[in-house]
């Protein structure tokens, strides 16, 4: 499980992060049953992106995986291809989702969208380096 | 507009009123479109609140209204029964969710939803009323 | 077939009618196959009736009927109760929507949404009389 | 945000563009909430392009994007390749919406279905030329 309180450190960390490469973010949290615990959508970061950093967040924790690393797999020819039509439209199969985890175990995951995909993963990366 | 800043005054201000009351709550803020700002899960919050939490606030900007006034109007034999089927399922007619005004016009919202309407009303009321 | 410009001369009409009755409303036309041809936000109207006014006109050339008169019948305890949760999400069971007839057969709907019940049948009356 | 008139000031012009290139379009304005305006189809128009039209318009505000430019980095082997499938079906990755700009900021944009993509992006380009 994660705390509203856990929740809040990873999203001020990745707030943090978005702010140093002055690109304003959507930032999800999700516990282990990929249920939303916090969401924030910081001053002029996407409308489009609300929707993303939250599925993305779910994704990463639906599979276990880093949606950049599901993004390899889901291309045209790869194995997954198509998951993405999946699930309701939540598999998100692009880089800024980020699982989070306790003592090895997966316990909730982290999304972010509202840059490239490299801006996405470098925000994700530093929220979820805050869980601890 | 509504600010994440703003946004984090009026939910601050609900999550004390559901303390006081010792009911976790989903607490969500949209702005003057619709679209969400920010929403948190206090711990121990139903999960089917979450998806209620942004709708509430969704309703209460889309029709500019208190969910808990909408309800008298959409009850079988009212002129609005039959309301809650349309926009997708983001129409929730109960109570919870109520607009935040600025200067006498609506800007945005908030929706909570994790108890009884009367508490769900209680605790939008502290988020509202921090919102200035 | 209802033509764009004939769609025009509707919501024109409807549109007087809402500005003499002081009320902003979402006013939309459908044609035969039901399918959108034109629809207005008044400034000021509700987002959340952008949806019900495209779908009460729907409602009203896929049932041949003025949506307040489907209302009746779709009350808790009558025979069409629970029609609303049908085809996914459009079918609006309150006033506001009205067939279009031409040489008494029906060839699209208008469906205005914005108001009371009560005004939106008013605005609704107003377009469809412009209807030849 | 962007008013009714100006809306169908727009649409007016995107209109001209389409006759013009003797192509029948479905034509879409949003404001800055991404939330509909106005729309229209005219006669003889794809009734698969209200959907898109609408939806050209929403996902090119809601990302700040042209869907010409955000289509090359949607494709398969792209940084964004997967987000058609997200928010409901409403995010629409190819040629004809683009955003409009008041004082150099994004307040709505307009979205065009109906032909190939260099025209659905020619006539929403004639449309976003007369908004100032």
């Amino acid at each position: 499980m994660i705390t509203l309180a856990e929740a809040r450190t990873i999203i001020e960390a990745a707030e943090k992060s978005a702010v140093s490469i002055s690109r304003p973010m959507n930032i999800a949290v999700v516990d282990g049953g990929g249920n939303l615990v916090a969401h924030v959508r910081m001053d002029g970061a996407w409308l489009g992106s609300i929707d993303i950093s939250i599925n993305k967040a779910w994704t990463s924790r639906a599979f276990d995986i880093e949606t950049g690393a599901l993004a390899k797999e889901s291309q045209s020819g790869e194995q997954y291809f198509g998951i993405h039509a999946s699930n309701h439209g939540r598999v998100i199969i692009f880089a800024g989702g980020i699982p989070l985890k306790r003592k090895g175990q997966i316990v909730g995951a982290i999304g972010v969208s509202g840059g490239s995909g490299k801006q996405d993963q470098t925000v994700a990366a530093a929220g979820a380096a805050a869980f601890v």
